[in-house]
């Protein structure tokens, strides 16, 4: 597609635009849509603003403004100094209209793949305020990256290109003394495996470690991702409430949970950091109920919380812990690498079961990764990120507060990528987010992080941490004017 | 208790500690172990950090680091302005003895997971004469790969950062072409997923398309690692013999397959490529019982067969095949790519799945491999390996023939990257594996990749792709002389 052929799309486009919004809103949304619907392909060259605004009749500043912000959202990006490209940015559903039955070729599909899909939750907007879970990509250091992996792609590191079984041994004695130093583990890299990602290893343990049918106890709110890499598994969730200390689990219950998935250091979505006591009774129900842990500690590097606590891994008596860490929050997520740690009489059949299941490689970025941690490039890269979501928190939290005040509330927790608003009373956060979308802002609803849908609270997941620290509070401005009217008219 | 034998309790227990841990870790397992016995009793007054240090002749930094990290635990509490005392911890319920034994690994693991320990087949050794399934990845052209990714490393291109979904577009783009021309296939892009190596690529067709309990059709002998995967998803496998034209599925059957596995192009390991009249055989089969093939198409590229058919994806009418190609043979096992080309039907729901199970990503590889197809540097590495690989199987060919004689047989089939030799009797083929590799000769036995033991064969699976031309004859000639010897004393 060339220029010409890209501003008659825009104009024909903007034609098709209602009336009654501003000249901004409209050139942005139509372009978006546009890229959205496939029309401007991943790649297609924007016409220069010059040239579009002469050819639309608009003001040049205008669509500078509305580039910039396509741009900051990930729809387009820049190549060279000037031209201005497609990105890749497959088709958008909404984040929230999940919960409806799919009208899909179900036939086809077995049981299980109709319950993953009829659940699916993973949201393909992955830019833009306020999309949570997301790491700003922009300040990650791509030279240094870009020169260790280079380094290790290599005639003379061929050995790095094979099938490998166990991970890269330097990267499992660096992650070891990373974990001994900032979480107080004390684990042998034989403990690590390496994986594709969080859901890899979440679908490890659930295989190795639970039958179908075998119950799980999630903490509610909660992680979505994880709820349907169990349920594919076959497992039974059974939603457990969190509260200010974290997961509340029953004292007795008559179906004993084989399993129980929790994020102490830092509560999806909530933030809540588990307290000792809670701990102490967590573990301590393990014991009496013969099960597992999973301990996600997707956000420990980079929570604001000034004293961190130790990992529920080393407090485990019985070593019932798995540790779940990630780099896709403290790196990028595009990197698909996380890693796992179990108890040392687990080491040899999860290796076993990842070779088997997934079979292993990636050892060339897994030796940079190595690289990257033992050179100080991580804790470098994270002390600066740490401050920048600092201020991004307290710039969103600020502006929410002030706008909306008691009309929503917030937990004490501290999460490094996101902030969890309750609606002060049950307004339809998913219509919600639908409207936001609309004018351009992302967010979760809250009660989608729920599994117990009789005891849910409304309201709303915000990330700042890939928003731009200027742009926070313009775009709170608008979601917050959407919340206002929304509990004003019910 | 005083603060004087809190000090002392304190140097004890720190002398119990293992060596190679860092001051600081150290003081603060001590301490949290000491406060969890009930040592240090709840309300005992801690030394403070600086007489404590002077005691203990450590830094003061470092034990005012240690309290606060006790004390943001809960281990510890602070009264007034400086007193430290113990905290009231609700007691640890120790594992007692009944509990420990089923902390031992077997009944630690589920059912499935004892399964997919106890069927692991993936071999820990990935070079040498003669692993099979291993290309040669000395050849490959490392500089180009390298320029390739690090142009994609960038901050400009730093959406290729970000969690993806549905993959890289231009990737599945080049894909549809590259299939359309190599494969005779016709597919939309949006029918291709991109996923990390081909186990995942079954485990996804096995969960959307299957429940536990289905029949899964395998040929047999068959590809050891799909029986595993798929096992693990709870299939039932049904062994089905392979002949001189491939698969030999019965005409009629009492418990119908849900999916049907087979490598048509070029059967794993036996090489032979299924003939026309089979295929159409059992694609009508499929029809009959509304059963899902899956094309594992890994060697095509590479087979030396002068005459490729077509995919069997392209000849379905009833579009009831999903085909599966691989970079592990052409580029390198490490690199964890591999695609799936769905059926129309299948795309939207295999996406979704796709993406809540695995979550994507990888982007800078998708967009380096994306590059490396449109530069045509794909097929020039192929055109040299292809001749590579032809001339190590005729020299390994003509060693065993001349050596052996008639003590052992092969099919007609020309597979890429290895030979299969059938025993003309039953030696224990394991057994002589096992001599060999003593002997530093590496082959995987022929009835490894049976699943019906009752009608195996013995044999073995000698790779060649990854031994240098000239290192051939030299290991053939010692592996043959050990032949020789279990047959004439078996």
């Amino acid at each position: 597609m060339d220029k010409r052929s890209c501003a008659e799309l825009i104009q024909q486009r903007l034609a098709l635009e209602p009336a009654g919004r501003t000249l901004r809103t409209t050139l942005y949304l139509s372009i978006r849509q546009l890229v959205l619907d496939g029309a401007l392909p991943s790649g297609a060259p924007l016409p220069p603003t010059r040239v579009l605004a002469d050819a639309l009749g608009v003001g040049r500043s205008t669509l500078v403004r509305v580039y910039a912000q396509l741009r900051s959202e990930g729809y387009l990006h820049s190549r060279g100094g000037s031209a201005t490209l497609v990105s890749e940015t497959p088709p958008v559903s909404l984040p929230t209209a999940d919960r409806i039955d799919h009208a899909t070729p179900s036939a086809a599909l077995s049981q299980r793949g109709q319950d993953i899909t009829r659940h699916a939750a993973s949201s393909r907007i992955q830019g833009g305020a306020f999309v949570p879970g997301v790491p700003d990509v922009s300040l990650f250091p791509f030279p240094t990256w870009r020169r260790l992996l280079a380094k290790n792609v290599r005639y003379e590191q061929r050995h790095l290109a094979r099938y490998s079984q166990g991970g890269y041994g330097p990267l499992k004695v660096a992650l070891a003394e990373y974990l001994r130093v900032s979480r107080m583990m004390v684990c042998a890299p034989q403990q690590i495996l390496i994986l594709n990602g969080s859901h890899q290893a979440i679908d490890l343990c659930a295989r190795m470690l639970c039958d179908p049918g075998d119950r799980v106890w999630m903490e509610d709110p909660g992680y979505w991702g994880a709820r349907n890499v169990l349920r594919a598994s076959g497992l039974s969730l059974a939603p457990v409430p969190v509260d200010a200390e974290g997961i509340n689990p029953p004292d007795r219950t008559d179906a004993a949970p084989r399993l129980i998935f929790v994020s102490p250091s830092s509560q999806y979505p909530t933030g809540v950091v588990m307290s000792l006591a809670r701990r102490r009774r967590l573990l301590s129900l393990a014991e009496i109920h013969d099960a597992w842990i999973i301990e996600d500690d997707y956000d420990n590097e980079i929570t604001q919380n000034p004293h961190p606590l130790g990992a529920l891994f080393g407090q485990s008596p019985g070593r019932r812990v798995l540790y779940l860490g990630t780099f896709s929050k403290v790196m990028f997520p595009g990197l698909r690498l996380a890693y796992l740690v179990v108890p040392e009489q687990l080491a040899e059949p999860f290796s076993v079961g990842n070779a088997e299941l997934y079979r292993e490689g990636r050892m060339i970025e897994q030796a940079a990764l190595a690289e990257f941690l033992d050179g100080g490039h991580l804790s470098a890269h994270l002390k600066r990120m740490r401050s920048v979501y600092q201020e991004r928190r307290e710039v969103l939290h600020t502006s929410i507060e002030s706008r909306l005040g008691d009309l929503v509330s917030t937990t004490d927790g501290l999460a490094g990528l996101q902030l969890p608003y309750f609606f002060r009373d049950q307004t339809d956060d998913v219509a919600l987010a639908r409207e936001a979308l609309e004018a351009g802002i992302v967010f979760r609803p809250l009660s989608m992080y729920y599994d117990n849908l009789q005891h849910y609270r409304a309201g709303m997941v915000l990330g700042f941490a890939a928003v731009p620290t200027e742009d926070i509070d313009i775009a709170a401005a608008r979601l917050c004017t959407l919340v206002e009217r929304a509990f004003s008219h019910p």
